[in-house]
């Protein structure tokens, strides 16, 4: 892509802004579900900035525009929005204004010099305004806007899609079909699963549930699709009362099994792009709440606002704010107004006030989904076991080169394609997780570098290549990074490479009482690193899901908290990555990644102590370990989960393989 | 104190319950200031008890009452309630309700009995209610209980003193001379602070601050009193307007000096007692939103509620719904709106929509405060020197006595008054920080024990001694814990012991990035107690004033924050305690705490890194010291910080005591 095909684009755009008279557009990555990773026909931020990362922001105005992304793409936003006259924000650096405070700045300008010119030459002037495709962005997103452009009075335009009318080669909507996930592999039935969530909303009090996002409509209904890449998930949205489900889905998924499946569970399915329309009949508000049943009066009109406040409240709605699109939110009260009437006693502040009614909370299914039972624990921990065995084969193939002087012959394609082949030899293997990543020398130190066939680099028997890499699997979903040496490697890289490990291991070892967050425990995995005034700009660990997204919540590991994101209890049953790390922009970068099972440890007076149990189980790299700054626990933890991964996963390999393994998780 | 007087102060105050139709009274330990350690005439939860415990939260039924109080006090509270039919309830153990949730079961199952008696024989039937004295209990905490009772059809009084009519010998309201605290000492003038205030006001357009804690009083305007023991302040409220600043202090506070200063700066004084009245008075309001002046229009009265929300609008209240009590919450509301109208849109959710007209915040003066100036730091670094050889010769003199066979003359009170006199030496003492802890063997698993002259332990030449202690000088407020061995320890002790220290040396070595709060450090003390299955069931760390309360916040170090308990970050200037412990029940306690200021420890391009440099200067005890479990960082570390002990407190000691102490520094 180049940048004046970028330029292009927005020029395109800001002449569609003026037409319309809008002054700022906001094109967040995103999708209608607010997934991380979308599909192609959901990329516009990347079409109109040419940022190809998985996370950013874009907002276009008619004279600028700005991006902001997080640490993992510094170096690559910034390789990438070259010449396109987009800045870039770096989003974690001190002083850097969030986009709603940039727009609070810009539009302020604005507003004060509109005034001023209003005052002086022409009265009337135009109200400001920003754009967004509202199915793009949260309710929690818009909400924070409103805050941070109160008192601003400007427009909010919600029903604008900004590649309408330019992106003419724009993908199709994806349309494969989706299956259903037996419960050898699944572990719980789906009826299970949906009373566990009608619990909740029993327990709170609400009779309507709505939910967009992909993963925990999958793992609800026990349903797999191939809509997004690496995430084996169907488009849809998802509809719960007392009495119903329903499944708002791509025609195409419907497969004579899934349809089968559905009517066998009581699950309705019903066309993926019905949703905004079905939303606001008023029907489903009415029968949800049992208002139209008999015995019970239902609320007529909009006249009797007390008797429609009541009845507001029959029909409350449990829904997340931070997933929930605001134009699904708009239809949602909408439906409920015609049911019930307008409630107008809150129409001055009803966004604070109907906190008080709805239920606004993360949803219950990314609670439930991300404590994994034990059939998805023993598919899990025999899938990691595979998936540790095909890294470690890598490593092999690798070392082989190193040892035979042909590894300059390789690029970080090879590695890579390499690397993917061997997993996809294990048998129950549908995917990648996520694009490999196999990045060598400087390109390590772009968290989230990919590689591409016509754009890589050649392999040399020196420094670091770093691969970072995963697969799905009907037994789950996997993730692991090693960093290895090709050859000579200086005292930097070998200091760095050991203190990453000692941070691995520190956290790997935690024992930390039931109640502690990922909060608590990310020190373990930095301190090595802070300790030597150094830092990476990125959360040390991430849940993962079974059989879906690679990156799923509510856990994670983390230092800080920001913009809302969850801080979610570790609980038994949970999975975490580990994966500190150091990234040198221009010179190298290492990632060390092992994925952790929380386990309980011990139970008694002072509380329920939890610990984490490895499932990656791939060797570090002796040749980057300096011993002297390796602590006595550390080395000893090292030579431990060597030991475990020689025993566990030797049996895996050939007997070549095994011998180099043996070398490799020696004692140190 | 029997129990029999216990249980009779409680049937006098049942009996007053049931002629007031009183279900549940609410007993909170706690002033009309927030305070944390409150004068005698307030301690009307230890009347009602008998626990002496310095936290915890009393609610008496007409038929059982229950005590809820933490950690420190779990092994007192037990031996002090036993016997008089109140119910222990361990704050932070599994399981175990808060104060409201209890009160929602009790009151949740009382009204459904009498439901069901008014369906079956008597119509009518009266209103379940709860008491408290709203001067005592803050607007959140009232927030929070109805909140928790909501759909109960509660009543709440709030008005009723409990000990009134009951209390016969209760102590007077305190009564002592307030003094100014010189710039010297302060190192920034009361001008300047109000000022910073208003900044802050006017940032976030409040017109009217309301202060009642006391520590923030007495900091802004660097005055101090003598009204709560071993906590020199003056019982005042303050309001301040961007024109006025006013103060409500008890007249006897008001000396000549006081008086002079107080007109020099512009500073109002009113008596402390019509607070209550002057808040409700509608002039304050005008006056502050400058609804009086010429040229702006007051609005009138209750008619125009369009208006009236305007003008409400326009004096805009900054509080803190954490400290302000519900009584001064009540009066500053019946003020507005005398000035202004009631503003009736808002009165069927008066509390949620008056949260985005008035700034409910924790008070910026929390902030500043806890950040010391320079002066404060000189001062404080050199108050902790002469302070910790204060209690290095206090240790000499217990080295001293067990050296000479002596030890088992004495008594836990004989050490403790040996530590006081010492500490009384230094010249700007002024008074104790709190009461010393000098507690032996069993009586140390007590946190907050309190050793009584005709009560308390002899000290034997085996086990284990520990001192918690600190002194209220003009250069600051001191907090220091050492743990002694008295003769000989169990393996255990020293294990346990040795596992502290690792702890708190952990802590004090930690290097960590802005944007750090104390919930990212603690897990640094606790690890090696949480790595053999143990906790303390206490904060690692709290805040300090400058000769002022002993516990400041808003920042500490903790791992978990219940109870909207504040998570500050950790800026440069602030001072925390490093206090991990282990409290075996029957056994023996250990706790070592040193007070850490945080300093900058480097700026880079991965952003500001912080760390702790110690203030206070006292040795660990070799003899309780069993180096296999230390870590060689902490070894080293341990070496350093007795090598810096030896050569800053050296000098200030005599050449006898020095020679001890160059024993007990001496590398390990």
């Amino acid at each position: 892509m180049t940048n004046q095909m970028i330029q292009k684009r927005l020029s395109q755009l800001r002449a569609n802004m003026s037409a319309l008279g809008i002054d700022y557009y906001l094109i967040p990555t995103a999708d209608f579900h607010n997934s991380e990773y979308v599909a192609p026909y959901f990329q516009t931020r990347r079409y109109f900035s040419g940022f190809t990362g998985s996370s950013g922001t874009l907002i276009v105005g008619l004279e600028e525009a700005g991006l902001w992304t997080d640490g993992r793409y510094y170096i690559q936003a910034e390789k990438e929005l070259s010449g396109t006259g987009i800045d870039l924000y770096r989003e974690s650096d001190e002083g850097v204004p969030t986009p709603a405070a940039w727009l609070a700045g810009r539009l302020g300008r604005a507003a004060a010099g509109m005034e001023q010119s209003r005052v002086q030459q022409e009265p009337g002037g135009r109200q400001l305004s920003l754009a967004f495709d509202g199915r793009c962005v949260s309710v929690s997103q818009f909400r924070n806007l409103q805050r941070r452009l109160s008192g601003l009075d400007v427009r909010f335009v919600t029903d604008r899609d900004p590649a309408e009318g330019i992106w003419a080669d724009r993908p199709e909507l994806p349309a494969s079909e989706a299956f259903v996930l037996a419960e050898e592999y699944a572990g719980e039935s789906a009826q299970s699963k949906v009373e566990r969530l009608r619990e909740k909303m029993r327990g709170s009090g609400a009779s309507l549930y709505v939910e967009n996002k992909l993963d925990n409509l999958m793992w609800l209904w026990n349903l797999r699709g191939r809509d997004v890449e690496c995430t084996p998930v169907a488009l849809g949205f998802g509809v719960i009362t007392m009495d119903r489900q329903i499944l708002f889905v791509r025609e195409s998924a419907v497969t004579e099994e899934v349809r089968a499946y559905a009517a066998g569970i009581g699950l309705e399915l019903r066309p993926y792009e019905d949703i905004f329309e079905e939303l606001e009949k008023p029907e489903l508000y009415r029968e949800a709440a049992g208002a139209d049943r008999p015995g019970k009066t239902a609320a007529a009109g909009h006249d009797d606002s007390s008797a429609a406040g009541e009845a507001a409240g029959r029909c409350r709605i449990y829904y997340s704010p931070s997933a929930l699109s605001v134009r699904l939110y708009e239809a949602m009260i909408k439906g409920r107004d015609r049911a019930f009437g307008a409630d107008n006693i809150l129409s001055a502040g009803q966004e604070v006030l109907s906190a008080g009614k709805d239920i606004q909370r993360r949803s219950p299914v990314e609670d439930f989904k991300a404590v994994k039972n034990e059939t998805e624990l023993k598919n899990i921990r025999s899938c990691y076991l595979e998936d540790s065995a095909a890294v470690c084969r890598f490593l092999y193939w690798i070392h082989r080169h190193v040892e035979e002087g042909t590894i300059g012959t390789l690029t970080e394609m090879d590695a890579e394609r390499k690397m993917d082949s061997l997993r996809a030899e294990i048998s129950d293997f549908i995917e990648l997780s996520f694009k490999t990543i196999s990045a060598y020398g400087p390109n390590a130190a772009m968290m989230h570098y990919s590689a591409k066939e016509d754009d890589c680099a050649q392999l040399r028997p020196e420094g670091m290549l770093l691969v970072d890499c995963g697969g799905q699997y009907l037994r789950g979903t996997t993730d692991v990074t090693r960093t290895m040496a090709l050859g000579p490697v200086t005292e930097d890289m070998r200091r760095h490479y050991t203190l990453t490990a000692v941070g691995n291991l520190q956290l790997m070892d935690a024992v930390f009482l039931h109640g502690c967050t990922g909060k608590n425990v990310d020190i373990l995995a930095r301190q090595p690193l802070w300790n030597i005034m150094m830092d990476y700009k990125c959360g040390t660990g991430h849940g993962i899901g079974y059989l879906l997204s690679v990156h799923e919540g509510p856990q994670n590991i983390r230092w800080r908290f920001a913009g809302g994101a969850p801080e979610a209890v570790l609980e038994t049953g949970m999975i975490v990555s580990d994966e500190p790390g150091v990234y040198l922009e221009g010179k190298y970068g290492i990632r060390i990644e092992t994925i952790l099972e929380v386990v309980e440890a011990a139970k008694n007076s002072d509380g329920t102590f939890l610990r984490f149990r490895p499932l990656t189980l791939v060797p570090m790299d002796r040749a980057l370990i300096d011993p002297q700054y390796l602590t006595p626990q550390t080395r000893t933890s090292l030579n431990e989960y060597h030991r475990r991964v020689y025993d566990e996963v030797g049996p895996l390999l050939t007997e070549e393989e095994r011998e180099w393994l043996r070398e490799q998780t020696q004692e140190i």
